[in-house]
């Protein structure tokens, strides 16, 4: 079992991914990695590291595609990038089962697109990063920005998608599956939710719990919110900020205060324990769901721990056969059958 | 001038809402209260209290509109309650230059649809709530949910009115307007966002600053915040509850540990500091821009401090003069120019 990284992307690359790559070797013993980038770069890494080089391919890559080109340009034109070798490897060879980057994620999810083929049935892959509840759990967001603009069908799959890898990979077994709203009662939400509420609602396969309300998200009561792209990367993103803003905010406080800098002290344990349950660096990469190969996108600001997290989430997935099972959910799933019924209706 | 109120809309009401308007009237003297609901149970309250009774009129409504109804079925339905008698009242008294209401959003959304008019030029109206940003300053968000859909004419009329409101009632010279987006590059977002962007580009009155990211909404880097009612209460709501969680896990962290109790007391300045930064409630509430009249919709949590911030809010506004404001605002932007030339350009 090989996986391919491409060791030049993200903000701390590439001491991160390489030495991330070591690590995860270390903690994985049947698995191979394959790393992407200069090799030159790479080597003077490697050589002050200790690992087994049988474990360890290297394939040499000059370009690398930054955060701010066009990512369908950048994905066509730099042949030589260290991103579209390593997805080339991934297409091409069948010992590798996954792919790891934390460079720009518009490059990771058009590359992919493009190179990889979708699930038979599954009508648009979807990103789906996992955050931290309060109550000590996890929550899945599925989509979070890889597809702009959706349709109802797409959000039934991305539902399917979530809660197949949410059982499989996690062992929650009947994920309690949401749709993001403004509201949680039936009728509330724009024409998307609306349209989309119907059809999860009869779907088999998985536990449609209803709409719910984005100030609930980190609550620990919902496994899975389904919504569109845009939507999910809002929902994620001003989550994510209002936390590190409200930390800054605390720090700053604490700091303009004598005694508040003594408080702190006692409260040290506190703060750190906090900081842990908070931390989304520990917890892997973004899934991307719904390509026939596995590709996990690791935050930019990605160090070795969680490029190493990253590793080891394919590693989780190829075991449990996550590909595989959507593709069995999708087909034993009833959606023609809703689908068509919701249209006889509508007649 | 003569501010409406639905005395029984909320969840503190009708103890938040009475006295709250008599805080009101002592902090403004020029100011005239209508109070409209349960004549009988207002007067029990207002008989313990110290209070001008010329300045209060109140408008007998036994019914009340919960948060469990159909916005628009009780708006039409329910005639004798509370908030449509309110809004009726705004709409015919002259004097009376807007309504406060901590009800169903809904309701008091549909309602103020219903019976006050939108401003001449104004496709839809816009609720446009405003939250502390960091560095103590403001930030603004509109459309927070007034509309589920929306089309690009009707994000560039939310741009002119939000920056009209807070060019006039808060001073802000010139407000630094951006598009609510995934990523700040300029082709970043869904079709909304990739069609409104290039009107907002070239409209006079606002000074647009491009796209935003959700995650800097409380950075202090932009005044208004534009964007559809979906998205928009996405934005805020988990804002707020990830704001809202996390301090519930700071607070249960310090509780399990004596050393950190300690600790808190040392701080206590420091959290009641932070609280007041955070508070939501001082700040008055969101306000519905777009109608002929003003329309302040209150927290539904609110107590009596918010309630009477809100009436303050009515009466700075109306001192502002916001709705001749953003009606001549409509009146001198270049839009039909612009989307003739875009027009001219897709041909």
């Amino acid at each position: 079992m090989k996986v391919v990284i491409d060791v030049f992307g993200g903000d701390n690359a590439p001491n991160s991914t390489v030495l991330g790559s070591i690590k995860a070797l270390n903690k994985c013993a049947d698995l191979k990695m394959v790393l992407c980038g200069d090799e030159e770069k790479i080597n003077e890494i490697l050589k002050t590291q200790n690992y087994d080089a049988t474990r360890i391919e290297i394939i040499d890559a000059k370009e690398v595609i930054t955060n701010n080109e066009s990512p369908t340009s950048a994905i066509r034109t730099k042949r030589e990038s260290s991103l579209v070798k390593a997805l080339d490897k991934l297409r091409l060879d069948e010992e590798v089962v996954g792919f790891v980057g934390a460079g720009s994620t518009g490059a990771v999810l058009t590359g992919a697109f493009m190179k990889l083929g979708r699930i038979k049935g599954i009508s648009r892959p979807a990103l789906c990063p996992i955050l931290p509840t309060i109550n000590g759990g996890k929550v899945a967001i599925i989509d979070c920005g890889a597809n702009m603009d959706s349709k109802p069908i797409n959000l039934c799959h991305f539902a399917l998608m979530g809660s197949a890898y949410l059982k499989k990979v996690f062992g929650i077994e009947n994920p309690r599956v949401a749709l993001l709203s403004v509201g949680v009662e039936d009728e509330k939400g724009n024409e998307l939710v609306k349209s989309t509420f119907p059809i999860l609602k009869e779907m088999k396969n998985i536990n449609f719990v209803g709409n719910m309300e984005s100030r609930d998200l980190l609550s620990g009561n919902y496994d899975l919110i389904v919504t569109d792209g845009f939507a999910g990367n809002v929902l994620l993103k001003s989550t994510e900020g209002a936390i590190l803003n409200l930390l800054k905010l605390i720090k700053k406080e604490i700091k303009s205060r004598t005694l508040s800098k003594i408080g702190y002290l006692f409260m040290k344990k506190s703060f750190d324990n906090l900081k842990s349950v908070l931390d989304y660096n520990d917890k892997g990469g973004a899934v991307l769901l719904g390509c026939k190969k596995l590709v996990v996108k690791s935050h930019g600001s990605s160090g070795e721990d969680s490029i190493c997290a990253s590793i080891l989430q394919v590693v989780d997935m190829h075991k449990a056969e996550v590909c595989k099972v959507i593709e069995e959910e999708i087909n034993s799933c009833n959606l023609d059958e809703i689908l068509e019924k919701l249209e006889a209706k509508n007649e």
